[in-house]
């Protein structure tokens, strides 16, 4: 199996994410407020801020396609304090990603993965994908949204999804 | 590509999903409130309660599996009312994706979906499952597990990711 379309599809919703914080710039103007105050935002005392939930979603999509091709990836050291620098952080990630072919991810099902937190564990790249990496995505994504969503940004679904390549009857 | 890992991790997920009102029956029986209140909690107010966030999360799975393969699908009209109907209705979807074997996805590639909703547009069932039924499928049960979080269930992101396939070194 192939994963490079799941990979076109998280740069797809890194786009869609880059157009939801893009309406959240245009509600802290509308609303007067500055709109990096929104990054500290929470569903939960102890879950992740809007800032590391967006940070965390462009781990994970250059995680599944670097690790699982083994391609070298760029150092995202979670410097960000403001939306400007979240969205290039996403431009970033959005480059890298451009630079894969689906002959990129030829043999995946023979590659393993590891990662400096698992203690010398390994997982088959295959798996990693599946079970890990893009979970984690979506997860971060939606949670990101969610938190948008919660303050009264007015973003929808067609928002979260971007365009669907639909066919004319 | 074969969409059969993704569908057998959304089977896993419906069963993290099961998990996770496992735990929220016991915050609430701890918490001394009836768990079925929950069910109608929101983080915005024009955002489905979590009773439609778990329906959806359902129907995406089995939708995902069913209309790229042209399997026929069960009917679930959501008439649920409680965390136990929905526990049920979880069943009987894991208990659908149980069904299928990875050749019933032979051929996706070729097949198209449409919906009623779509007032005869279609895609290709490739793209469907891609761009529209795994995201969706992720949307809902992200923001199901957010719900519960902001609303104090002591779930954590092993709870939402389920068990892991770790090789030892």
């Amino acid at each position: 199996m192939s994963f490079y379309p799941i990979v076109l599809e998280m740069k797809k919703l890194l786009r869609s994410l880059d157009g939801c914080l893009d309406k959240t710039v245009a509600f802290a103007t509308t609303k007067k407020f500055d709109v990096n105050t929104l990054l500290q935002a929470r569903l939960a005392p102890d879950m992740f801020p809007l800032l590391r939930q967006i940070q965390a979603t462009c781990d994970q999509a250059k995680y599944a396609a670097g690790r699982i091709t083994g391609k070298e990836m760029p150092a995202h050291p979670d410097t960000e304090q403001t939306v400007d620098e979240l969205r290039k952080r996403i431009a970033s990630v959005i480059a890298y990603l451009d630079g894969f072919t689906k002959t990129d991810f030829d043999g995946a099902e023979t590659r393993s993965v590891t990662t400096p937190r698992w203690e010398g564990k390994t997982m088959a790249a295959s798996d990693y994908f599946v079970e890990h990496a893009m979970p984690n995505f979506f997860f971060h994504y939606t949670t990101a949204y969610a938190i948008l969503r919660h303050n009264g940004v007015e973003v929808g679904k067609r928002d979260f999804l971007g365009p669907l390549p639909y066919r004319q009857p």
